[in-house]
């Protein structure tokens, strides 16, 4: 998948997800953001603590594509840098394609992956 | 593969290796890491200089699983952000998942690949 | 595919791409880097602001091999680390293996992509 200047890309996936009816995937990619958020947990408030960043070359996205109460779940981490190439990242809030492109790819598993909320760790795992 | 807080990400990448027989693997994955330790290698002393990080999102994991004398020989590399989103990274000594879990994609290969030590390098080194 | 010191890791990409005809491909990898090379598009000038580091960790290098105008057309980005485990990284320019070796893991595709070039946004984009 390739996304454009101002695509949205866990929307993006989102919409995939259900078109295609992908029952699980991992996804890599790489590209230009125009805008990118990474949040670090907080145990203590049970949410994310969010930072942005702008035009940044996103050097590498991890994820997983899975399903949570019939809707799509999407885990993600990245790692992206600015013009002095040092070099941040964390859990991907946020992610809108800057100037440029953004490559995805995208490998899909036989079996549907589901998450699930665990209440001892404040978050949601992926059941196996 | 999903990993639990506690797990010990290579030591379960080798169980799994022997237990499914895998010839070959390339891996990949992100999650929370309660503990990661990296190594930079000093060809002087032809060891690793390690240093631990604590309660770090791991962004990107890549590796290949291989054999080396008939057991699991495991490289990967890994890079890591604390809660001021700055990265760090590097060869992977140690990875304990920590609150939270971690996701591994495994791609299986049909050969079996092997290590073998080359003295002039002081590292092992994949051959196919 | 595994290079040794010395290799030129575009080159041997380029190499591999038109002696086994590979219509298109996603690349990922690690190793250890003698000297890496990486820019920032200034969209200004039109060009990469160039940087370069030696003796680096490559934690995670993403890449597409595709085709334009009958020629590899290779697009990857990269992250390394050196002794202080600090991260860098951004679009890569050149990629030269250091002591030790490099690991790469290319998966095709059965359909061939090319690039072109994108006059408004002054960058070869990626046709699917």
């Amino acid at each position: 998948m390739v996304l454009r200047q101002g695509d949205d890309v866990l929307a993006h996936l989102e919409a995939l997800m259900r078109e295609a009816d992908i029952p699980a995937a991992s996804v890599r990619g790489f590209g230009f953001a125009g805008l990118i958020r990474f949040g670090f947990f907080d145990f203590e408030r049970r949410d994310y603590e969010p930072r942005d960043f702008r035009d940044m070359e996103v050097t590498a996205l991890l994820g997983t594509l899975a399903w949570k109460d019939g809707a799509p779940a999407i885990h993600a981490h990245a790692t992206a840098t600015g013009a002095d190439f040092n070099a941040v990242g964390g859990h991907l809030l946020a992610l809108t394609v800057g100037r440029g492109s953004f490559e995805l790819t995208i490998t899909t598993h036989d079996r549907r992956l589901e998450r699930r909320f665990e209440e001892d760790i404040g978050a949601n795992v992926l059941r196996l």
